[in-house]
């Protein structure tokens, strides 16, 4: 089968790799039939050491079951399955509390062992407490919305609970991709009365408007904070969802949170430790991680199938197979916001 | 009048000073009636630098209004009042969120500004905001208990809320002090079902099972964290109640909380800054900081009132003001848990 590669930074093919297939009895093998490229991929495309035989790259996607472990009682042939971007047993007690991205048994799809979804077909550990099945076509026009429950509405809906967004808050964005725009919408729909974007791309701070945001701050570093504090009565926000993952991105997230207020990170840390010193006396709650995507699906697919909310907006590009090293290089150099791929 | 002053590491006397006055129409004096000496006052015991003058010690009390500034309202002379640790002007909206130890015109007591608690008299500032009339006589039984409503009290329930014991938790109290002991009283009235406390010292820890902690851990660093995990089907503690403040306390919270879990720290930190990887890809939540202890007074009160917690049973030693430095040295040798003052 034909799959993605990364072998080290901006070194991205499409390669002939050997079939998935099922290993364990609580495996399931799908076929992709919608995967995308994340705005964390972009981190190993601009630092990924040399990788001997290469790194298979993709998390999200949408797909067919093609076939499933003795074992697997849940999920049938020939559903259509929302993959989430980590893979979890569903059982134990980590999983029943809703923190799949934290299950002992877990792990996360795009690694050697279990192989990437910019891919034609993927192996799927723990298949029953992974895979969400949902009842449409394979080319239903919400597709991309439903792509987006893999991970990326998934991740802004977690930033934005982990930031304790409650009706009334003064809620800030930072980072205007995919996941900051996706933690507009969440941000808007928990119920926030001022949500300010911070970003510098015109087309998608449109996007944000539309998405619910009711400010806009260009400014990056100390100027950032400035304007946030006036923009709330300098006091700064409740809630700050981080969505980058930068040290200046994590820098700006704390300096805006008002007293008592909270960061929900969710952009993969590149940054040093954290002050613990000014958090305190500030009382400022540092929260967030990987999101269990698996655990919010239950909530938002239905606003997503009457669309009451359209994170499927966020692609502006689709490729087929081929077309990901290019899709890469375009989200790279912020031509492309968020790339679909279709195998 | 007579007040404590510290003037390096180890040097505690209890002088004449100027006596307290009324600077600002907001303003009111107190005389004090009960005060005691804080786990957080041993920081500076231990690590103060030659300071000239001294620095005022104490911010714990209730005390009897004595006079009030011409733009006082709601507190009369007369009054017995609790005084929360911190100040704050009470109409803010920061103190309004009910985080009133980040009121932008508030501050701490046991500063060379407004003076410290363990003192014949104190200046309040901002009294309509700071203090907490009481209807009791002043020489009430439950006076030790309504004084713990000034800080340690409303500390450990400032962990337990921050930390997000829910019922059913599996809540853990690092830390055998005063505050901690407060925080096993917290997270059993929020419902948790396991109480783990961390220490070492006996006779806390049976007050601790008193309170109602399930569980005792003696361990200390990685034995602790094993021995945590033992205690809780190998996935740590949902809460973390951190009540020390040093390093290793603080490692030790991060390290049994289990995915998703908060540690609420009240411990004033004495730490490197926190791990933001491990704590992000394992969801941890960081929280806490100074306590607003003037907003749970509402909440805890009348708790203390009918005896349904009994937090003055943390005090276990009575000085009067004269004996202050003894009773200084008596909690730094942790010969005593918490010294009561009466001026």
């Amino acid at each position: 089968m034909r799959a993605t590669l990364m072998h080290k930074a901006h070194d991205v093919t499409v390669e002939n790799v050997p079939d998935a297939a099922i290993r364990q009895p609580t495996d399931a093998l799908i076929r992709v039939t919608r995967a995308c490229i994340c705005g964390s991929d972009l981190w190993p495309y601009n630092d990924l050491p040399e990788t001997p035989g290469g790194q298979p790259m993709g998390h999200e996607a949408i797909g067919i079951v093609e076939d499933v472990g003795s074992e697997v009682q849940h999920i049938r042939r020939g559903q259509l399955v929302i993959m989430p971007f980590g893979y979890s047993d569903g059982s134990c007690p980590i999983c029943q509390e809703g923190i799949q991205t934290g299950c002992p048994n877990g792990g996360f799809f795009g690694s050697p062992d279990v192989g990437g979804a910019q891919a034609e077909a993927l192996r799927i550990p723990w298949a029953d407490g992974t895979l969400y099945p949902i009842d449409v076509g394979p080319d239903d026009a919400l597709m991309p919305a439903l792509l987006t429950l893999s991970d990326v509405m998934g991740t802004g809906h977690h930033a934005a609970l982990t930031a304790r967004v409650r009706p009334g808050a003064v809620a800030a964005v930072v980072g205007d991709g995919a996941v900051g725009l996706c933690a507009v919408i969440a941000a808007k729909r928990l119920g926030a009365e001022q949500i300010i974007i911070m970003g510098r791309h015109e087309s998608r701070l449109a996007l944000a408007r539309d998405f619910g945001a009711t400010d806009v701050v260009k400014e990056r570093g100390q100027e950032a904070v400035e304007r946030v504090r006036e923009l709330t009565g300098g006091f700064g926000a409740h809630s700050v969802l981080e969505c980058v993952g930068s040290g200046q991105a994590m820098d700006t997230a704390l300096g805006i949170a008002r007293p008592g207020g909270a960061v929900g990170r969710v952009g993969v840390p590149h940054y040093a430790p954290i002050d613990g010193t000014g958090t305190f006396f500030r009382n400022i709650t540092v929260a967030g991680g990987p999101a269990p995507t698996r655990a919010y699906i239950d909530e938002l697919l239905p606003e997503v199938m009457d669309g009451r909310i359209e994170p499927g907006r966020v692609f502006d590009r689709t490729v087929d197979l081929d077309g990901v090293p290019e899709g890469y290089r375009a989200m790279n150099e912020r031509e492309a916001l968020k790339v679909l791929v279709t195998p």
